[in-house]
């Protein structure tokens, strides 16, 4: 058994990483860390796991927690796995990292975009951006995975086939996403009262979000040359999901039959991305629960430019369910071990 | 392999069945049924089992059916089961009924409730009422199931430990139920658009909702006399989830205790029955995607009377997830067989 | 013009305040006072109001305030008018407090169920119970209104005129009641968020809300005898209404018919309650936004119960919308103005 | 008093339509059209009304209304009032169609978008389209107005300062937008149900949607040039709300400065457009119930483009009210007559 440790247990990515171990049959969980909640029963902040998780929650002290555990995921605010990584955690445990510190290879854009100092610079070169769609057999070898952002995650997979193919102009490509709020954590602030959130739609973040140069690098890594996008997301009433709709103008030649192709070629194998059939649009419902991805992509001959779509979980594949993903290809389990949940409807 | 088959696979209690089957170990599926859908891909019309499912609908035919099924679940409008079953269909293949018609052992009492003749009354007899955690031992041996309503599974368990020890008045039940909206199906009704149902909640079927007899009838056999209630259901603006509050009187001598004792004794090796600790509350959302029932209670001494609550997925141990349970016991797996899935929250 | 005051502007009650005071004729607002927004712009906290209320947040002097305003409304927690309330004020203004300070006659009962001393209990005779439904008269000649609750106007409107013309019987009544989350308020709190609320419905208080002891109260004047009642609130995802379901037996001789005529008798010539047509259940959307109470009963034949129904907007006739009525009735204008905005569909 | 009549008063925007008319002081309705409910009382169909509504639904006969009405709203399916209207009717009353029928000046191009043959292209020139801002002036002296679509509306005042002063490349706008569940009307279909919709989004009519060449009409007169436009819609879980997502490139020495002039120019003197604070972004909460249209904009430095946003209520600014304004603007009535009313929230 995987003896896994969890710190940051408590916020929703936690508490989704809990659920998905749960139906893991390889792993154990031995660490809820929680710098809120130390020595309440878990199950008396999520009750969902009355019942089937007796531990209390423990303080966030990863070098204790290295010890005892194989993997530890970090599902903190951005900074905390910087400033508690070291060389003797690394060389005992696997860490997959849901929070931003290792996602961005130049630490300097990581710093001026997220506004923090970067502790421990020296292991994000080392860091496996842990998309395994893309990056798999790199994320076999490694030993501190940054897991990606829900945001990233869903915009990358829905462009990567046609922008890698040549098939879209990288200098045209706008991102309008739409998340649920759960994206938005637990913390207690008015603007995600119930209130407050509920039979509206905004967008945020606008022209400055985070998320924007982790995508920007995925997209140039893709394409071999600098990408600049624009990206908007916006908060939508829903627990879970997030859409992605993505334009771009298509190059010369062009063709609905190489476009389809294209995803075909990246996704065929793929277990956890759907690319759906001619004219059906991703719905975020159709995967919520599960770690798929749904993709599609229309051409709008008009304006010669392709509307790319996609939905995910921004819980499972957005976080939890990827970092699940990760932790079975670093431990040569089966890539869908704990992630055969169907998704849930409606 | 278990070969099931579901008339009324396109309704939402179908489609649940259909997402639990698929994480069951035992059991594969042989037949979508669907009167509406014939002939059109399932995963069309519910694109969540995009991947997943490959077949096409077929009709409704339970006699072709039976042949190469092991396991039939109707999942449909009353009286259509009650309409198709035969002795033929019963010596070959279990039958579990999500349907009224075999729940209700007084012919003409159902008859004057649903407003239908029963067309197969020869059966009402051997079928057992398929609440495992009260007719565990008669399912096992029984080969017709009448798979209990949503509302009177909530209620019923919330209800009969204090009924059966005798801790509560049987002539003062009152039970005001709320129910998600999956509860109402998905037939295209005004009532039922999101426009309609959204920001709103209200009674409905008030003092005539076709589950009081059904109700009446077990909480009648808990306490071995006849029971009256007032049930008032609610609709509520959300997609799954019963929560039922219900009200009584204490009878002399009743304490906090004996109450808790009560829950205790019949509760505590279910496996899918949850007693919250003192003073929390059920939610339905806590269950949510799973086949738990929480339930609890609250003493008003003030009143001399007891609030039981319970929150049950109508969908799963309301609908889906005890009609699994129901088979597993047929088929001697184990009970939680495919019916481990830990609720989804938030 | 009156000059309005208002303390605690800035909760959805005070936020709810202005909304209807901007559409009343005879109405300027003179003072918005919060605590906690002390000098910004009020519609920088709410912005609907933006182009449409220039003015600055204020302290809570409510002294100061006296001076300029004709009228002060008090929207803040339980408490703080009891303690800024003294004879000045009163003598040259009128308050209506929107808090429970003066709602219970009894001073002893309200510090029980509140848990707070009474700073001022020489002034809780004096104040006049604004439910002009039944106080019309009185609210009429008084200087300090206490103005319902939400849930004790919508349980009031519903039972009275049966329980004051002796059709049903005082000790069996009992209220289930459900609520959206606006009457949670606006306070930053995990439990209020949206992901926690969504898709989700319990009870809370149960057996210990502090609306008892008012409901009680009134239902007690109304029979001439005292009543014990039992009283669930629950949450309901969504933003306003709240609907009541209350159960009670009824007595001798007790008919349709003469439950029909008690409920013409005591409301047919009151503008804001609507006898909703036989068989037709009432529902929040029906009346939001509106100063409308939508009730209805339905006989339960088989328990000799009366199931009533009411509906309101928690914000308007259960707060903001009923201050303004007492405050048109304090100040001899129609009773309506400002208040005659249509219910909003859907 | 104006005599209003009302063809299709039974769908979500005629149903506005009455709620607005009832708060208008100079305007009685007198018809209230309904092929669906002829005979039923109004009330009876959208229960808000209750006592406030008295009359039965009639017929679609706008001949005979005619004769009765000063203004006709046709609030119906796209052909009906393009098959309805004369010069007859014509001389004698205002006509103002909430339907695509008179919109588009190229009849072709409408025929082509909607599939249907235009019955009285001799009208099209001389209709108006109803988009006061723009329009005013025109539209006093109209008899036949086309009120604009509910997209459009939101899109072209969103857009239109920027294009009209050459500030952005009309080459590359992209509008993505965002829509509550009552644009989708009031028809029984699976697709609107609430458990279809509800914690879901989706796009839908990608590179297709009947408003596309709407938008481009009003866009391509404000810069005298055609413009082709991607338009992607999608369907949100709330009731009301429209927000525009707007992406373009902006044109040599185009400057924050100069845009935020642009927006000042065109809208300082309108009522019911309210440019948002710089980093202000709209939601469709804070216009809900109202008239008004929230925007403002945002400069992305990085990629040289500019996101505009814009919010409305959908069934107001975007149907119902934007009738009633054009009304107003026909009668010589205040423009804001019947439409003061504040934005709810929450």
């Amino acid at each position: 058994m995987i003896r896994a440790g969890i710190i940051g247990a408590t916020g929703y990515a936690g508490n989704e990483i809990v659920r998905l171990l749960l139906g893991h049959k390889e792993t154990e969980i031995v660490w809820y860390g929680s710098r809120s909640y130390i020595d309440k029963p878990y199950a008396d902040v999520y009750r969902n796991f009355f019942k089937l998780v007796d531990a209390r929650c423990m303080d966030d002290n990863m070098e204790a927690l290295s010890k005892e555990a194989d993997v530890i995921f970090t599902a903190t605010p951005q900074g905390l796995c910087a400033s508690l990584v070291n060389e003797e955690i690394l060389s005992g445990t696997k860490v997959i990292d849901l929070s931003a510190d290792f996602r961005i290879k130049d630490v300097a854009k990581y710093e001026k975009w997220y506004g923090i100092e970067h502790k421990t610079p020296q292991y994000v070169k080392e860091a496996v951006y842990g998309l395994p769609e893309i990056y798999r057999e790199d994320i076999k070898k490694a030993r501190l995975i940054a897991n990606p952002g829900c945001y990233p995650t869903c915009s990358t997979l829905s462009i990567y086939p046609l922008l890698k193919e040549g098939l879209i102009d990288p200098h045209t490509i706008i991102i309008d996403a739409k998340s649920g709020t759960s994206g938005a954590g637990r913390g207690a602030k008015v603007d995600n009262l119930f209130c407050e959130v509920n039979e509206s739609i905004k967008a945020y973040g606008v022209a400055g979000h985070r998320h924007t140069p982790e995508i920007e690098d995925q997209l140039s890594y893709a394409c071999g040359q600098e990408v600049l996008i624009s990206f908007t997301p916006h908060l939508v009433p829903m627990n879970r999901g997030i859409l992605v709709t993505a334009y771009a103008s298509l190059t010369e030649g062009a063709t609905e039959e190489k476009l389809r192709a294209a995803y075909k070629k990246y996704y065929k194998d793929e277990n956890f991305v759907r690319v759906l059939p001619p004219d059906v649009c991703p719905q975020t419902k159709w995967v919520e629960g599960s770690n798929y991805v749904d993709v599609n992509f229309k051409i709008d001959g008009r304006t010669n430019r392709v509307i790319m779509m996609g939905a995910i979980d921004n819980l499972v594949k957005g976080a939890a369910g990827q970092a699940v993903q990760n932790m079975n290809l670093l431990f040569g389990l089966p890539e869908d071990e704990g992630l055969r949940t169907v998704p849930m409807y409606p």
